[in-house]
């Protein structure tokens, strides 16, 4: 069997990987697809050395059918179809609050432990979520970043005629930006890439270049002074950290989904005077996993718009720099079976 | 009749004020006591001058005494005790969301129009909230910063409990604690004068100081690493804008009541990593004032502890100067009968 390694310095290859039989309460996958996510491109720059050990087998983003079971294992049968929600819970120590997607002693399966870029995968059996007969394994491989914008919108609280504002346009911003759609929310998008422009705009949302436009009067004029009920920051960007408190409207909140390095100057009076919100969110929990699912089965999440390329495993590497040199795809699949 | 007016540059006087007859809806107030807050300082030094009108009549925290109603006031009588929510509602235009206290028209009594530090004083009748007989005038000016401290703390969740962390042991600071334990909570102050440190611990909190001690080590020793479901940032220090997210536990909530004029730099990775919140609270609603007034009538408010010195209207240039000279002290008032 085959698997994708991280070997450091901008190098992911494919090489023989090792087939682990299930151990009591895991399951064995014959991987489908596996996205790469912008994570595994910080992995893949060297940006994320101090975590991640070398070598390591990326991607976290699957779609697999099932093909051992470990003992111990209810509730699955060989050759089911799943999407791997990717954490493995540690002992718990008391301090997640109920919350262990971001307990302390959370592992990100992909990142922590090995991941899905691999033909032959085994995961603990919580990990797994059904994947529907309608919905193909290529459209099962975009259910994890999904349940991520799931995730965001939940805890943005957005609901029927409100305006959202996504700061970034790319994948899990456009997926943020469909999500919010669904719960009946007027969707802008500010993205500086004018093909990423294009497409959200051919997905029926209004759209704004932060370059060479201006994202507060646009809003203001499109919301008639409204401005947003919800903001999602999602670029990662000192621009989009300024604008994002200028954006909201009186009591608006805001989402902060983009991981910011190194703390960045935030407008906190524009908190204090409006009584704005500031919420974090991380990861997802099984229920954000459940409503991607129901909501990509029914067709909502134009997936088929958002896959820009798919490779096999042997060309990995390949797929890596692929993704570097073009700013205006949005999501790559590796093909692992 | 006398008032107290800033005339700019450091300079407060007591004058000849005017006695305003109530028009319709107004009642004319014999005013009672008026307490300074730390935003008439800063008016005082000249710090709001583009914000204020010179000379303007300060005051904003004020216990009275109905003398005279205008045309359609109901359910008050001359001679009834009342403390004074010192907002005026402006036109509505659409966009305050139901939130008029954080509206885009709202006047703030006592900075945008003159306030109580007279002894005459006409405001609109919907400000008043009466005071009940066990409460005296005296203590009925500090139910405004304790209405400040019960909507941060009911905009913070705070429930039975929790942990709770005060950054700042001043007069809202410690009002915040006082509101946090009646929820329940357990709380900390981070406070460095020391005076006010051996306030804090006279009321009966765990007091830190930021400067000869280090917050975090204690917080997590006091809690065992549990740290705090939810801390105020009363500071409006950049150290305690770096501290507020290092205290907060997974999922924990930020309250932000400060006034941070300029941007600062904040761990937004914090807020993404275990999904923190930040919650911008300003003034207070009615029920606010309600939950004051209830808490100081019952005696859990603690107000004789935290009123430092009481002056009359006519030494009230005095007044300001001496709070400058003395950080020690905690709230001063003025007698405006």
């Amino acid at each position: 069997m085959k698997a994708a390694f991280y070997r450091g310095d901008r190098v992911v290859e494919a090489g023989a990987g090792e087939s682990l039989p299930p151990g009591p309460g895991e399951v064995r996958l014959d991987v489908g697809f596996c996205g790469v996510c912008g994570t595994d491109m910080h992995i893949y720059h060297g940006h994320m050395d101090a975590r991640v050990a070398k070598p390591q087998i990326l991607g976290h983003e699957v779609s697999a059918t099932v093909a051992a079971l470990g003992d111990g294992v209810g509730g699955w049968s060989v050759g089911d179809r799943v999407a791997v929600r990717p954490l493995k819970f540690g002992d718990p120590v008391g301090f997640d609050r109920g919350h262990s997607h971001v307990g302390k002693n959370l592992k990100f399966i992909g990142i922590d432990l090995p991941g899905g870029m691999q033909s032959s995968w085994t995961v603990p059996a919580y990990t797994l979520h059904r994947l529907p007969e309608s919905l193909s394994l290529e459209h099962g491989a975009l259910i994890e970043p999904a349940a991520v914008a799931c995730h965001d919108v939940r805890l943005g609280e957005v609901s029927r005629g409100e305006t959202c504002v996504v700061i970034g346009g790319g994948p899990i911003g456009l997926l943020i930006a469909l999500v919010a759609r669904e719960k009946g929310a007027r969707v802008i998008v500010s993205e500086p890439n004018e093909q990423r422009i294009e497409l959200v705009r051919s997905l029926g949302f209004d759209a704004v270049n932060p370059i060479s436009g201006n994202v507060v009067e646009c809003v203001t004029e499109l919301t008639s002074g409204g401005m947003a009920d919800c903001v999602f920051e999602v670029s990662g960007s000192a621009p989009g950290v300024e604008v994002m408190t200028e954006l909201a409207a009186v009591r608006g909140r805001i989402v902060m989904v983009a991981i910011h390095p190194q703390p960045k100057p935030v407008n906190l009076f524009r908190f204090f005077w409006s009584e704005l919100r500031l919420i974090g969110a991380r990861l997802y929990e099984e229920r954000d996993f459940d409503e991607a699912i129901a909501l990509a089965a029914a067709g909502r999440l134009m997936i088929d718009r958002l896959i820009t390329d798919v490779r096999p495993l042997d060309e990995v590497g390949d797929a890596f720099a692929a993704i570097d040199a073009n700013p205006d795809g949005i999501k790559t699949l590796i093909r692992c079976s």
